[in-house]
């Protein structure tokens, strides 16, 4: 590869900016990140965001939900493309996710000034709320209140482990759906940090997204009979943990049998006492898969697995979907031309994004940048300075074809 | 089985004793107990304690550790039988498990006194705190204290989850080991609820104990990577749940392999989210057996399984001894001889007790009495009262033979 001025120029350009940011809402201890929506270091973020559209001349609107747009051009002119990510964390998550498609976003609005593109449409840079919805529980709360796929007084009440609710948080009930802004977007481009390790063994700084996965959760719920873990004889037991432990098993096995992904993350047990025999144990499913028939088998496979131990047990197993989301397939047509003009692979990915909320809406499309680690969600999220001035000049490139 | 006037006679004063304490402490939702050490409920029982005491002019005296006695004759006449057993419960614990003993120590003092008997040495009703260690996490611990098995001062610092001290809530520093005290008993008998189903099939109400199996707790620390439950592909993971899940059934297989019971009954995870795969998972065994080699070779074995399992998830996993607690074989001449008087079965438990600490100082003996559903620990532990009669006319017998 070879290194020019105007790399270095664009390295020092993308470390400066990300600078400013990388403080906040660090914690020092984990090294990641607690930036939950609407808590100080988010509402620092926000006026960080406030600061750089102001200093771009970009107006800055709200929606009434949280959510942030800063306006290079006319809103009245339609056919604006809207590029953006998130502020908010998982808890002790990483630095990228969200962030840089915020960062890249202004960026790339000084690339193209600096080129000298004058738009034929409007460009906005646009930060949703509580993305991961690691304060209300609810991901993608913003994007889905902007597009209606939430009502906006159920949103409202959602509450965060204090109590407060996110219409107290947002200061006012929310405003819900807003088909009048979403129809002066043209398009939507996210830019994100990839969340696996695709494009390292692609060796690839950037690709186009194709598809969200389809994915869901479903809580596992096992009980038996609460016991002296002392005197109890093993054949008189019904212990849920047993259940547990062999779905968890299964649950990984058929995953991994149908190229598809399943996680128990979460488990909650009463008593949880060390000499006691659990009353209940109470798992969460995480599955994700490339085809909705695939993960309606993998589904269906630890349900019945999770049944026949459940007998074998003396226990009882029922599970509950929590929520499902369906698959997204990005605008293909779009995610083609962008992977064309970019010379990049395209991937698919099993994250959910604001961007897979906006795609039933307007023509969307993601671009990832490779991730060393492959870990996300976690202080040990990466990017190196060099590929994210790379999804820099590519997020440039691709707003500058569309804003043709 | 014939029923005699007298046994008639004998349930309606179980009866009317148990139900002045039946209401103590119990949770109407769960049914069960919460009857911590110094909480108003066991402090009301303790006071239940002494007007029963006061009604059989037995003057009661303290032991410095928030033990109480109640005497039938001259402390300084030595050689003294006690008898009796522990208040306080686990969370939500059945209504038997400790209060039976001391509702039975009463019912039989009566039964001695209305049968003439003038004991030639001291009879002494005991009530000893904090047997489940369920507030300050140490079980035994006025057993321990009283015989010098933890260390005063230590047993002062433990603390309640909300920061109070054992010697905050007995208002004193404990007073630690009295050989004085213990060396006035002849022999402890403790008469318990049995917490398994051993008598049911054997049709008997009521057993003699030879030995409180060798037991102990081990925490397992499995660590991996934490990661993005939807992006990360399963071969990229380092999943400490998958380790865990193993483990726990290797431990179950292990101990029905050796006719030992090994329990996993807590976990906790990082971070304990859904769309996470955990960082570390912790897991506490606790294992027993009734000989030590076996207890042994089952935690190394469990510790082999889950090191073997560590190595295909690419985790790593450490077992930590926490507690153990050796054989209690009781004295081997007065179980029989008590077996034989009673015409009972004698068996071992899996569950530690205060007679197994007094047993080191004093001839000590143990009575179970049968338990339907096997259940303890919890609201199902039960006993028909028609048993707990016979466990008071079989604790007034062997009260008079070690009397003579």
């Amino acid at each position: 590869m070879t290194h020019t001025v105007e790399d270095g120029h664009r390295l020092d350009r993308f470390r400066e900016l990300w600078g400013e940011i990388a403080p906040i809402g660090r914690d020092e201890r984990s090294g990641g990140y607690l930036r939950y929506a609407f808590t100080e270091p988010e509402l620092r973020l926000r006026e960080w965001f406030r600061e750089q559209a102001d200093a771009r001349a970009m107006p800055v609107t709200g929606d009434g939900n949280g959510n942030l747009f800063a306006w290079w051009g006319d809103p009245d002119a339609g056919g604006a493309v809207l590029t953006g990510s998130h502020f908010d964390s998982v808890p002790h998550g990483g630095a990228y996710d969200g962030p840089l498609g915020i960062v890249s976003a202004w960026l790339a609005v000084d690339e193209l000034r600096a080129a000298g593109v004058t738009p034929s449409r409007p460009l906005v840079v646009g930060a949703f709320v509580e993305e991961e919805g690691a304060r209300f529980g609810v991901p993608c709360l913003g994007s889905r209140l902007l597009t209606g796929q939430i009502d906006a007084d159920r949103a409202g009440r959602l509450r965060d482990a204090a109590g407060v609710s996110f219409a107290e948080a947002l200061g006012a009930r929310p405003a819900g759906a807003d088909p009048g802004l979403l129809g002066r977007f043209g398009a939507f481009v996210e830019l994100h940090v990839e969340q696996g390790r695709a494009l390292v063994d692609q060796n690839a700084p950037v690709a186009v997204a194709s598809a969200i996965w389809p994915h869901g959760r479903w809580r596992l719920d096992f009980t038996g009979e609460g016991n002296h873990a002392g005197t109890t004889r093993m054949a008189d037991r019904r212990d849920p943990m047993l259940t547990y432990a062999f779905t968890v098993l299964a649950a990984n096995k058929e995953a991994r049998l149908r190229d598809a992904h399943a996680t128990v993350g979460r488990v909650v047990v009463e008593p949880n006492a060390t000499n006691a025999v659990p009353s209940r144990v109470t798992g969460w499913l995480d599955a994700r898969a490339a085809e909705p028939d695939t993960l309606d088998g993998l589904v269906e496979a630890v349900r019945v697995k999770a049944g026949e131990r459940a007998r074998r047990d003396g226990t009882e197993v029922t599970l509950t979907e929590e929520s499902a989301t369906p698959l997204v397939a990005f605008d293909g047509g779009l995610a083609d031309r962008l992977a064309r003009l970019l010379a990049a692979p395209v991937l698919p990915t099993g994250a959910g994004h604001d961007a897979g909320v906006l795609a039933a809406h307007v023509p969307t499309a993601m671009l990832f940048v490779r991730n060393p680690t492959g870990v996300s969600h976690s202080p040990a999220e990466s990017a190196t300075d060099a590929d994210c001035a790379a999804g820099v000049v590519a997020l440039a490139r691709v707003l500058a074809e569309l804003l043709r």
